[in-house]
């Protein structure tokens, strides 16, 4: 392992991190909203670190970086964003504490959408914006955005990308790995820019318009309003924010796919079809289950269940209905959508599409083994034979998933959470959903979790957004031994 | 597929289902409770359909039975012991309807204990004996028993057998699998019989004791007072009842060793020091958890604590606490003990010890993989390695469990049960508990869920004894093709 390396390039996500502060500071002047010497501070010491640690630490060849190191950079990187991230609210003094501070910057960055905030209309500008903008950055991957702008991290930089983006199966669409890094940011601004740009059409102020692009677009689910999506009780909005909720949980490869005029990618696609197909039985569902009970009008039923589902499946968290009133099976399906995710490749958290098929089809082969034990049919995914090692993958990370999971209720129990809130505070932060039931449910907030809960759930939080092995990997034992 | 070998060995299990009504009838007669007669009939009706299907339908070569017929045995024999094990209760007019009776006798079979009975005391003393013994009776299989006393069986004997007790490795005992099963029987027996001396001798009445025993070592949890064990308020008791629950979730192939001799051998098995394991690690932190806020004594905490750990884990369900009481993290210990289980090849429920010790090894496998992606390393239990196919097969079973799990949630839900009541009783039917949380909670019972959920839970109790697959595979299409 060599540390210099892993310093030096977290140096340059500094750096980055640093200059992205410049767009939360401009909008501080605009609104002369009291944010500037926050931001500008945050912003200098963030850069500054960066520098001194680029320049300080000798070059030395980074172009065989390790998978090991490749994922100490990845996480180390990531804790390290959610520290200087937290420097604006805590300069500002929109947040009190530095357990609250990192709280809010780590759900920004890993797109959970959890808050400690209550009152957040009360933020500067600023602030709000660079907390929107925490969730943009996050969403595609700020790793993924270095090596997209640095061409010469490129060469090693696969290893920081299976990290950073650490899908069961990578698809890379330009043969270069920088390139195909900067494909996806690319298409990922264009849908940002087209939801700012309908958003604001449909009469929503540009500022609310652009920070709820940088929260839909990444599946975060950070507001500008205290009642969510909710307060603007608008069905266009609504209605906007739902389809680009889902363009979110959709592979970004996709996306690229059909701009490149390949319109029929997504029925065509095996993992879309199942994505598309489970929302449809979800809504449906919900919509069936909540009419009538709920809501009295199919039309205002339909609208709220389309919401909230795909706002929870690709784990994005905006609401705009107090779901914890709606009957028994609509919350069961609302939970059961913390944990499947959106697909894999999307910038959605918890298990994935992907892993679910994977995970079923194995289930069914295993029934097949028996009825005929001396067949030989391998597992397939869209008519190509699935290798094995891409399935071991997929067991291990739904094991480590459910054990992480088990492990860290237990934490929030032992803290003296209500089972309720045990269990939903870690399935909505290990799936990057964001609100939960009880205790941080839609109308409730991460506030009053004490302050070792609030740790264990930022580490949900990472483990989520790095999809468990890229964090756990460096808790192993045999990962330190030379 | 030969239906009328089915048929005709589905006969001969009813023949002794019937046989074993001669036990409740004797009792019948010697308290004189008014049952003798509904016993008969039962006897004489379950004997009589068993005596016609075997001597109607010729005999053929059953020497070589496949796996799908002897699945299909299995599964077709034990919903028909459910059928006919309900007649006493019909008849006696203890339980008034079908479904009611359907869901006691299978409950009773599957040794989950799951009742929809409120008052048993009142129920004649007959009715109370037959319920106790279709758990003893269920515990060790009906199928095994008669594979065990009717050697001609033997031959085709293993895929019925197997098809039975689905333990992930089969540990045969004797080269013969009649001497197998005979040896397992007598296991059962004498240690029952070990359970009915000590419960006498601590003071408790000889017809309590046997049914006790009766549902203790099939980790069934039917007892004879409506306050179950609680309601001797005997510390004795609950240890010796500890004790045996304990040693009902151990693999019986471990104690048949150890009576021939072999004393070290709990200790030397890798299944059985997890067990163990596990289960100290769990009263420990029940009991510290509920001493001092459900309880003002260390000792009773720890005597209450180890009670529920081992009777949830276990999967007997006994209570002698309302654990729904106890603080959060006590109960959410006890959800994870409902589907953990114990020992595979012991008489619980649920997913297994063995199981959890593949699953986890192979998600630590992973993470060795990643750090060394080119090493070659089995995963290996007890020093050996352990085939590809059987960690398949523990993979299936354990998405199987899940998706089904999933799936009855939902149902229950649909009918109109509440979460906790529609997660909880799904829970503690798929894995043999019995008790749960909420409506089906220590202190309530099945009364109450309306009829289709109690199908969906008769369904459950069924897949989780014959461990998913035997009875999913009927579902399956291609298990009908030619």
């Amino acid at each position: 392992m060599r540390f210099h390396q892993i310093f030096r390039l977290i140096g340059i996500l500094n750096l980055f991190l640093g200059l992205s502060m410049l767009a939360p500071l401009t909008i501080s002047l605009i609104y002369s909203d009291g944010s500037f010497y926050p931001l500008l501070y945050s912003l200098v010491i963030t850069s500054g670190s960066g520098i001194t640690l680029f320049f300080l630490i000798k070059r030395s060849d980074y172009s065989s970086l390790s998978q090991r190191e490749g994922m100490a950079i990845v996480t180390l990187g990531w804790l390290s964003a959610g520290f200087f991230g937290s420097l604006p609210f805590l300069f500002s003094g929109s947040i009190g504490t530095i357990t609250d501070a990192y709280f809010e910057s780590i759900s920004g960055f890993t797109t959970t959408g959890a808050s400690i905030l209550s009152n957040i209309e009360s933020l500067p500008k600023g602030i709000l914006f660079w907390r929107s903008l925490t969730q943009w950055i996050g969403g595609m991957g700020i790793i993924v955005l270095s090596i997209a702008i640095l061409p010469f991290l490129g060469v090693g930089g696969m290893q920081l990308y299976k990290a950073e983006i650490p899908s069961p199966v990578v698809d890379k669409l330009q043969p270069r790995i920088s390139e195909t890094a900067k494909t996806l940011w690319k298409v990922y601004l264009l849908i940002t820019v087209l939801e700012i740009g309908l958003l604001f059409i449909g009469g929503m102020p540009l500022f609310d318009s652009i920070c709820h692009a940088f929260s839909t677009m990444p599946t975060g689910g950070f507001g500008t309003q205290n009642g969510s999506i909710a307060q603007y009780n608008s069905a266009y909005f609504e209605g906007v924010i739902t389809v680009f909720m889902l363009l979110a949980g959709v592979n970004f490869s996709l996306h690229f796919k059909f701009l490149k005029g390949d319109l029929k990618v997504f029925g065509r696609d095996p993992e879309c079809r199942v994505f598309l197909f489970i929302l449809a039985i979800f809504v449906l569902l919900v919509t069936y289950n909540i009419y009538g009970t709920a809501y009295h009008s199919i039309g205002n039923a339909f609208r709220r269940g389309a919401f909230q589902v795909t706002s929870i499946i690709t784990t994005t968290g905006f609401v705009t209905a107090n779901y914890e009133k709606w009957p028994a099976l609509s919350q069961i399906i609302l939970v059961l959508c913390m944990f499947i995710g959106a697909m894999a490749g999307s910038t959605g958290g918890a298990i994935k599409i992907m892993r679910i098929i994977l995970l079923v089809k194995h289930g069914y082969q295993e029934i097949f083994r028996l009825i005929h034990p001396h067949a030989v049919r391998p597992i397939k995914l869209g008519g190509k034979p699935v290798p094995v090692d891409v399935l071991n993958s997929v067991w291990g990370f739904f094991i480590l998933y459910i054990t992480l999971f088990i492990v860290a209720v237990i934490i929030m129990a032992s803290i003296g959470l209500d089972i309720v809130a045990s269990f939903a505070s870690v399935a909505a932060t290990i799936g990057n959903v964001g609100p939960g039931f009880g205790l941080v449910g839609p109308i409730g907030n991460y506030l009053s979790v004490p302050d070792p809960g609030k740790w264990t759930l930022i580490f949900c939080m990472v483990l989520g957004r790095l999809e468990i092995y890229t964090v756990i990997i460096m808790l192993a034992p045999a990962y330190w031994r030379k």
